[in-house]
């Protein structure tokens, strides 16, 4: 997506070996016109895949997932993240180790929001080692329901994530992947 | 706001003496479609206001500011939580105290995102105590910016927050106003 690669060549700041700040436009300011321009193009990727409620995780994907399920035209879920030991029995429950933040915490979805059978289309800013993803997909796999896919924003190409993720036969589409990262300069795959 | 209180009556769950969940459709499950009504609601009761920007906090607040903004055709900027003492100083800093949760955290707006004299809009899924709004006002006070008001879908009526914001002088627009929730039955103002 060639707007999406101007804008992070134009606006992002590389900080350090692995982190790329897109704060300007995707996940603290949000540019919901740009989200739009997102949003639509997850749905021609995904297009002529049936799709029935998008799946994301608080805090960053919920804008991306809200924009986008307009051109889906379904509900969103977010997963909270919780580090509370005592979590009830109607919410499935999956784990997510952060590098970033060098932390693992919990992540849940209410019972009464997943079903079985339904089609579930993952979406997220980030794919880097790919943890977030495979949390919400086991997810999707407690409650019966079926993962067609994963969209993601910006995809770290120089990290494992979308590597496993696609050797797990999951359906990857990111709209762009970075290659590399160095001397702040940032270029594509 | 008929539709809405419609929804509430149909859908909420009262869970306890002031506990209103709306995770069906508002901040756990989103329906998306409905969120434009609200975000058009929202566009009309500010209607002659001039907004550079909406502002609201992770997580919650999140999906209901970026689908309102689309009317208002403005950024939005979500303040981050955090339990971090080492903030840098590049953001602007407050504290809001959660009743429910029985805790106190931080949240943070980078200092990139916020601009002298910007008109910012507040926007957020409840007002019982007021402390997520006052701690956004803080920030927006910081910015040097200034608050043009505060866009609530449900108020808690039978909680102070909403008395003691207007009586601070700040315009408060709640999408309804929740009188009482007694015997898991719920009235509006």
């Amino acid at each position: 997506m060639q707007a999406l690669k101007d804008r992070i060549q134009q606006e992002a700041r590389v900080e350090g070996p692995d982190v790329l700040k897109v704060d300007n436009f995707l996940n603290h300011q949000v540019d919901v016109n740009f989200l739009n321009n997102i949003g639509q193009e997850f749905y021609k990727r995904f297009q002529g895949v049936i799709v029935d409620k998008i799946l994301t995780v608080e805090a960053s994907g919920i804008a991306i997932a809200c924009i986008a399920a307009q051109y889906f035209n379904v509900p969103v879920v977010f997963a909270k993240k919780t580090e509370s030991k005592n979590l009830d029995n109607d919410c499935y429950v999956s784990e997510i180790h952060s590098f970033t933040k060098n932390k693992t915490y919990k992540i849940m979805v209410s019972k009464r929001y997943l079903q079985p059978h339904e089609r579930v289309l993952v979406i997220d800013d980030f794919l880097a080692n790919g943890k977030a993803v495979l949390g919400l997909k086991e997810i999707i796999r407690l409650a019966d329901a079926d993962m067609v896919g994963a969209g993601i924003v910006i995809e770290k190409g120089f990290q494992p994530g979308g590597k496993e993720l696609r050797q797990a036969g999951i359906r990857v589409e990111s709209l762009v992947i970075v290659e590399t990262m160095q001397n702040g300069q940032v270029t594509f795959r």
